[in-house]
């Protein structure tokens, strides 16, 4: 068997291998399958049989990866009534605008699982290109879609046994129920959903209805990442949006954190020595100084407080050492849907857009005062370390799968950049990143 | 060309023709091509070519006819947002579940016109098999789905533009507005709008917010009727729920009349005569005595008060010598819907489902004291009539269009026996009834 | 008995007598008892006995009046919870505000019948100081202040037989129910209502959710009529909101119609001509220039629309020769409404604060285009014309119950200086401004 | 001076003096001011100044004492509305209503604190008669009676400074905001508030949305718990809901817990033992077999598992040795509010009336299985220790203050008889219980 029609070489890039070193110019990586074989400078050998591929005055980072994504919007009653049954490919459809945005890896954190894991293994085994999905399901302690904690208002306008229906298969057993259950209960059901196929845990730590309370008690908290943990997988908390809430979190053990709050939090002493001592990685809606201005012209008090609470509480946890990821907010949304969201979205480019809104969230880090070299790394890197998944993932270098973007453009002179897509490797092959998405689900054209 | 193949023979059939006469027994009915060419005794010679369906034993009548439905429902989120850009197939759905229960004409008294057209259109190309269609479009008057006259609460969980999109194709430019607007706009309004291949008009008598409103003033009702009668269409009235509302509709001279209140109409005798004068055509929604005391054992004082209403209008109506017209009240409901339709519904077979409401109509109109022969002729040609269309339909007569229905049990006997359906022809076609519906958009069973 | 004491002189004063005709310079009017016994010049004699009111360098013009006022809010929960039982105190203490600024006469169009007919006795037989009150009761074909067509949110707040109870007061019998009845039913309760004490009859003819449909047909809008005139009473027409209720209106022979509309009426030639024809009479909410502006600087555009919907449609029916007649818009507030309320309009000293709001309507008036003669004869003699009380009020006549205004500058010459008031007689009764309100309720300031 | 006026004796009642032994029958009981100086048998020497109450054949008890009641109605827009400034009063009110019923303490646990303060006062100056006030003032977490906890529905139905002048009243602040701020802020928060004339504090557990997550941190909560101990007061856990929200308050260390739940709780051993090791003093709203059933026959399902999960944790409660304590719901409610809440509650006498609600409390205390000793001492001794009040109050004993109540029939031969009363004293004085209430204000007939 001969295998040399896998093995490719990139040929003369500037490496930024995500490791935070200096730059390798005019490099040559090698892919052999899925995996990178070496990186190096131009000493390096290529074999004959690889396919080469040219990118001098280019540059190669690693492929993107977002901590924290929703590929299914868990609200649009169109998106639920048009789709039902198909979640996995509206999920795909969300999967493969992300890659085409340079994201080779998504993390979602709250969606419907079963869907996902279709989504997911489809991917995996090589049916559809999209992103890769690891997933940890809907979020312990909350309700589906049509609860009182999400969008009940909509539940009027639909069937009840679809409502129930939807409700269910978000929240499958472990909703906001387990608030009221005994701690050994809650175990059970946390252990059954840790088995069940998710990558990693997401729970909450508020409640969704003032997202000021606390979800669960300290104990209860410690024995879902306890369960977690016991099968391996890392733990998201979901929406700090107080200080205890934080406290508590950081005290069960969990991995990494949300941040989405409408207050700055009020943290102690002790709690930013432990966010330091753990180098917590958060995740968090950054924004631009541009985008603040417009918040504020508008006389949008609600929505500025918001974004700045966002902006104050990040800083904070920046100063006490805390790792940020790259987050992608928002949503793929019909037509329809991004015109109301476009009219009250500040005039920024895809602007809460799933696919593009990581573009946006790498420049708001660098206004946030992040360097460049900081930007790449919670784009890459330091979500693999977080979520425990360096070993393959995260960085260009010998024995990781190859997931790589080409930039025309230097990321580190510039954070727009990485708008500059040359070319975009998953897993060793080369995406055709025109071609996506393939099926046009909630993106397709309404018909007149 | 030998059209010999097209002629048909049904022998034997004790034939009621809808005139209210004797039946014939031993009939044949003689079909060729679309039309009856003779209907007789068995002393009637038939032709050697034509192909017989032997009916002994059987009962032949008319097709049936509902005065007033809607084959497209107007109110389901889930079906407007789910088949949107398909609604004339959602309309040929429901024209196929009535044509299966043998109604071979029924009349669309509110719906989106363009959908409807089409609709209609394929029908009678013969594209696919359905009930025949006529069809007024929307209801002149009143606003879109999601407008405040229909279900303004269901606004909120769909994006505004498509409210606004589904609002418009209803309603297209003869909503509520025109009760603003001089009375010579309207009338243009309304005569493009009655040119715009519609069967039929209907107009709204009263406000759709409290119902007890009137909604036009008595030279902008003439108008519309004027306008409607120039281009040689009927005008049904929708919705008398007044007794001042009926008053100011008969003035204006509309064709026929919908009664639906919550309150017994208050009628002077100035009215009743003029209803008299008239033989005014109505429709309504009739119960059987059993529906009544089931609304009554409830406690659903509303509901009874709702039903007892329409019962007691129905009455004075029907001594002041107004014709009673079958209507087909319900829609076509999704599993969901169905459930939840079920839960709130008298424990009557099909109540409020359409292609199966019309029966228990007949039996409801038997209840409120009709003779099996009038109930028959509130089902066939009085429809026909009313709407100026016994030329061809209504009948089973030399000339008609060959729309019938043969039925193993006699209908003059048991009203149930419109159930007992041996054959459906249409316009001189069998249906296979057991293909209908053709293709299955709302009531394809949910995927597991 | 020695009457000198009731024989008052005012001396010196600038008389506009209200009948548009040239001021009379230096001249006496001589009251006795509660009557204007002469008018004239210097060179009338003033008997000894009277007591002299030196006026010289001011304005004496009639009192002003009212044509349609609100003395009791009707939708105030605060007002209605608080006071129940006391709502003819709440309607004095209105009139005596009104009558501090000037107003001699209101004509209340809207209200709780039987507190306003309390509250007129009283003053009227001279118990408190107030306002001179003609009262309609509430106004014919709506319900009552928590149901649907007012502010059926506030119903919750409340406890339901207090809800039940206030909107009885209210609608008494005449409601919304009234379109639901027989002509002939309708005529009894309205008999009945015309004959309970009221002075004129308010009816509406438009409906209370939309404001687009129509109450009432023709011939029960005759009746209606046909009852107040048949008891001498004049007829007011409630918001006339479209232009087919005003011709429908102008057909039942109302007296009077109140304007209030969020698109511009669209009038047929045939119903401009009838107004001309009648020079009907009507009270509209006038707007200054910097109103218009003010709404339009904060892109309110609902308002916006309403504003100057009513200015198009008053400025139609001033062409078509209609009389306006000044309105005192808006109620009294207590202080945590006045707060709410301030924040929401526009910066104009007294906008929609009864007792105040006339002065605006006054300058609103002039900017609307009229002259300052016309101004004072929408405010004096011709509302005493509109409503058939001309023969004792409205101008300043020999004969003619003494209410007038003595004002220090000449509202001829500036219509701002009817604020300058110097004194106001009611009845010939010097009324002592500084007293009033007697009895503070909702002006009481508020306890710390 | 002669003090002889000062000294009274009861004659001959049987004594049952609330610390569980046995009745002494023919007793003594002799009061000197507003203590109990002597209870013995006949055979004490009765000084001869003493004034003497006969009361053979009857039986005195102590002063019953109710451990969460709500003298001042916190959601009725009508009282909050009407007597704003007069709260106090309102208290007052229902403290009169209470004591009448032979509840001569009442602990409120809820209300706006300055002014029961003032009503505490004026009550304990002796100005006038009422039951002895403890409060706590609003509960600790908890945002005002307009706040989306609460009754936000309301808000709209009055102006928005009301809603927040009353919010403020009642909140202080010590509201929700209190879950977003640090500790050491909770803290100082805190501390004001326990210092600020307060006799109890009550803090919740548990969010009041949905009733199921945790207010505070453990850490908070203890801080909480610290300052009220401090100050040397005891601590009432608001509304425990789920098994982890009382382990919280347990570990915390607050003094007596209110159950009120909707599910029966999920405790653990842990927590079981600890309410056990305590003897967890807690109230409850306690129901007879009656209404259970009356419920459960109406199908009002939501209704009845809210009853039966109370009683559920209640029996839980028990048999860990938890101590329950009388609760007196309800309020004290106008005419119109009685009207609507006699509609809503089963047919019990009295039932949620503040002042007659005790009553069946006691009985269905009995229903739950409690013996009529347990009863007693639930309803006056076991509150007085919860409280640490127990060295004034609680039972009669030599030295204790005279809160006294004799009843004509046996309470602990029947419950029912805690109606039957006689006399009752408080602080040595006889109470004129017909003169009561004194002023009427929520109670006063409404004016017809």
């Amino acid at each position: 068997m001969d295998n040399s029609a896998e093995m490719t070489a990139i040929v003369g890039a500037t490496v930024i291998d995500g490791n935070g070193g200096t730059p390798i110019h005019d490099s040559v990586i090698l892919v052999k399958d899925e995996r990178i074989v070496a990186v190096g400078d131009t000493s390096l050998e290529i074999p004959k049989q690889a396919s080469r591929i040219p990118a001098s005055g280019k540059f190669a980072v690693p492929g993107l990866m977002t901590a924290c994504s929703y590929l299914t919007d868990c609200v649009s009653t169109t998106m639920l009534i048009r789709y039902e049954g198909r979640y996995d490919e509206v999920a795909i459809e969300a999967a493969q605008l992300t890659l085409k945005g340079g994201v080779t890896t998504v993390f979602d954190g709250w969606g419907p699982r079963d869907a996902l894991i279709k989504a997911r293994d489809r991917i995996n085994q090589g049916h559809v290109p999209a992103s890769r999905i690891y997933l940890a399901g809907y979020m312990v302690g909350v309700d589906g879609p049509f609860s009182r904690g999400m969008v009940p208002q909509y539940r009027v306008a639909v069937p009840e046994p679809f409502a129930a229906r939807v409700d269910s298969i978000f929240q499958l057993n472990i909703g906001q129920v387990l608030t009221r259950l005994a701690p050994e209960r809650v175990r059970e059901e946390v252990r059954n959903y840790v088995n069940s196929g998710i990558d990693f845990l997401t729970y909450s730590l508020v409640d969704h209805l003032a997202f000021e309370f606390i979800a669960f008690s300290p104990r209860v908290q410690r024995l879902i990442v306890e369960e977690a943990h016991r099968a391996k997988l890392p733990v998201l908390g979901g929406a700090v949006t107080t200080g205890e809430a934080l406290a508590l979190g950081l005290d069960a053990g969990l991995d990494i954190v949300t941040v989405s709050t409408h207050l700055p939090l009020s943290l102690t002493n002790e709690t930013l020595e432990l966010v330091a001592k753990r180098r917590m990685p958060f995740t968090c809606r950054f924004e631009t100084a541009e985008t603040v201005e417009w918040y504020r012209s508008r006389g949008n008090t609600a929505s500025l407080a918001y974004v700045e609470a966002g902006l104050a509480t990040s800083r904070q946890l920046l100063g006490a050492s805390a790792v940020p990821l790259l987050a992608a907010p928002g949503k793929v949304s019909t037509e329809d849907e991004l015109t109301v969201q476009t009219a009250a979205s500040p005039p920024v480019r895809g602007y809460g857009v799933l696919g593009d809104s990581h573009f946006y969230q790498l420049l708001a880090m660098r206004d946030f005062g992040m360097t460049p070299m900081d930007v790449l790394m919670a784009a890459t890197k330091n979500v693999a370390v977080a979520y425990h998944v360096d070993k393959d993932l995260g960085t260009l270098e010998r024995g990781k799968i190859a997931d790589l973007v080409v930039l025309d453009g230097n990321p580190l002179a510039d954070v727009e950049h990485y708008r500059s897509i040359h070319l975009v490797m998953k897993g060793g092959r080369i995406i055709d990143r025109e071609a996506l998405p393939t099926q046009r689900l909630i993106t397709a054209p309404r018909q007149a």
